[in-house]
């Protein structure tokens, strides 16, 4: 799958930053690919890109619309069809990353085929996997774990791999969601696999590969998320991560969209997510706690920082603001590189 | 989905009971509904049934050739086509459980319609589920859990519901694999669901009920098992259970097929079980513990059963020799019911 590039990004009738995580990925890890933003008239979110109709932005030589925001229960809501049309008469690929495929819209597949473009949708591998194995196989992996959903893993994960490249390791950035498969222009979004095979997936994801040499893994979910815990469980045993990475966001009381569900405490996240892991790496722990710190003011992020470091003697940062040279570290010191 | 009964069981090339465990169950759970088995020549695995072919089977009123066998992978084998394609040609319907589906055989689909013929593939649900809401609904729900695949979660909950309905409550088995909805003739195969959808398919298999209904939902998986315990996870996060019991076959050391995996202990499985289903429902216990004793002698029965009520105070059964009364005892105490 080579997605075609630049990317003008529809936003829909998006409302808040988290709906549009996938657009603001984009806009942030790959800027050079990104030529604007598109919304409805709903639509309140404003990524700070040029507004561009499909037509303005296939003249300065867009090559897909790419849907930029994720709707609960994944569809693709009638509202935006006459967009996705649009674009394709402006000559525009179509990039989804939704549960439903393109194609399932009526009339969209016959419409593009006339035209001469392609339907893309990263959610769906279009392969068949095997079931997990639990066999150890060379090569290091991180997996960057939640608190909840949309809390900073892929983001985290992205920082992680570039600096590690930065210090001379050996990393590839390893998708498992919709978003950073557009980034990476590759992976599998394991939320869409069939339950039976999430492990194996996992496993065919981050192959055997040099010793020395690691894959960051996108993490997916939470393990106490009452949705989509099992996606995180089968994530972690496939991935058999010697390192773990816990993303959060202090101001998260609750899962995001289940006020009924508490999250545990971080103590406890962590002994829930090494249970899991030990069950096919018994060498898995954490080495870091990457906090999102946005909406924090200095004192109380200073504040975090230092009582969470105390209490698990691990580096806490925040990836937009520090990078995660201090997470690197910890990695250099403990997995040593030949080239180190 | 209304299969076509009564059934041939189709026990393919198997050479052990575990393999042929979807034919043996129809067998001991809805005898009435099998009229004979048929087999390859290298199959070495005896139910106990008339043998016949598709077209005996065809003269005695037989409605559908079930597959009874489950091989790794969940691939129909090439060998067994010939046989599928004889029992269309003799006027039966095909039922599979595979992850492959019938239609996928060439030229099977075309011949099933040119004879006026169905090919139902029960694992595949034919539906889109909603995520997991978390959202308690009213009804009594038991899970059973395993220490491993294929070790008695599904005769223990068939255990249970008929015991319950004996003792006069109101119970329904709920099938979450194939042999369970090929003997309750509905249900959900949750290791084929999408992995995003297991926690909000198992909520669809368990609806809202009266305050005092029971559903028994056959388990899957194991939370330990390197390659299937996410659908574990979503299976009781969705579930909600009220009560679980454990299942356990005391001879397994190690997860079958995965020698590498050893099992945890009891105690340890159990803690691992409460921690998952308390994310869901805050008051979910264990209830019972339900013994494979098959291959034991009567002192080292007895020995465990002993040592283990004492440790876990709680009634240690074996479904195929005791019932399950000595669970529902425990249900009927802790959970009256209006009518009892």
């Amino acid at each position: 799958m080579q997605l075609t590039r630049p990317y003008l990004l529809f936003l829909g009738e998006a409302t808040s930053f988290l709906d549009a995580k996938t657009a603001a990925g984009l806009r942030d890890w790959c800027p050079a690919d990104v030529v604007g933003q598109y919304a409805l008239p709903a639509c309140s979110v404003d990524l700070g890109l040029p507004v561009l109709t499909p037509a303005e932005a296939a003249a300065r030589g867009a090559g897909s619309l790419v849907i930029g925001v994720a709707p609960v229960g994944g569809a693709i809501p009638p509202a935006w069809w006459p967009t996705l049309f649009a674009a394709l008469e402006a000559g525009l690929d179509l990039v989804s990353g939704m549960h439903t495929r393109l194609g399932d819209i009526p009339g969209l597949a016959a419409e593009a085929a006339r035209r001469g473009r392609q339907l893309f949708d990263v959610r769906h591998a279009g392969r068949h996997f095997s079931a997990g194995t639990g066999q150890k196989r060379s090569g290091r992996r991180l997996l960057t774990v939640g608190m909840d959903c949309a809390i900073g893993k892929k983001y985290t994960a992205l920082t992680l791999a570039r600096d590690l490249a930065a210090r001379g390791c050996a990393a590839d950035f390893r998708a498992t969601g919709q978003t950073g498969i557009m980034i990476a222009g590759r992976g599998v979004a394991i939320d869409a696999v069939v339950a039976d095979f999430i492990a194996g997936a996992a496993e065919w994801l981050s192959p055997a590969n040099a010793a020395d040499h690691w894959d960051v893994v996108e993490g997916q979910g939470a393990l106490f998320h009452p949705a989509y815990a099992g996606v995180t469980l089968g994530l972690i045993h496939g991935t058999q991560p010697d390192a773990l990475v816990l993303c959060h966001d202090p101001l998260r009381a609750t899962i995001d969209d289940y006020p009924h569900c508490p999250l545990p405490t971080l103590a406890e996240a962590m002994r829930q997510y090494l249970t899991a892991a030990h069950v096919t790496n018994a060498a898995a722990r954490f080495v870091g706690i990457s906090l999102d710190t946005s909406r924090l003011d200095a004192a109380r992020r200073d504040a975090l920082r230092r009582d969470w470091e105390a209490e698990f003697g691990l580096p806490v940062i925040d990836p937009v603001r520090d990078g995660a040279m201090r997470i690197v570290d910890v990695l250099l010191r403990e997995f040593p590189c030949a080239s180190n």
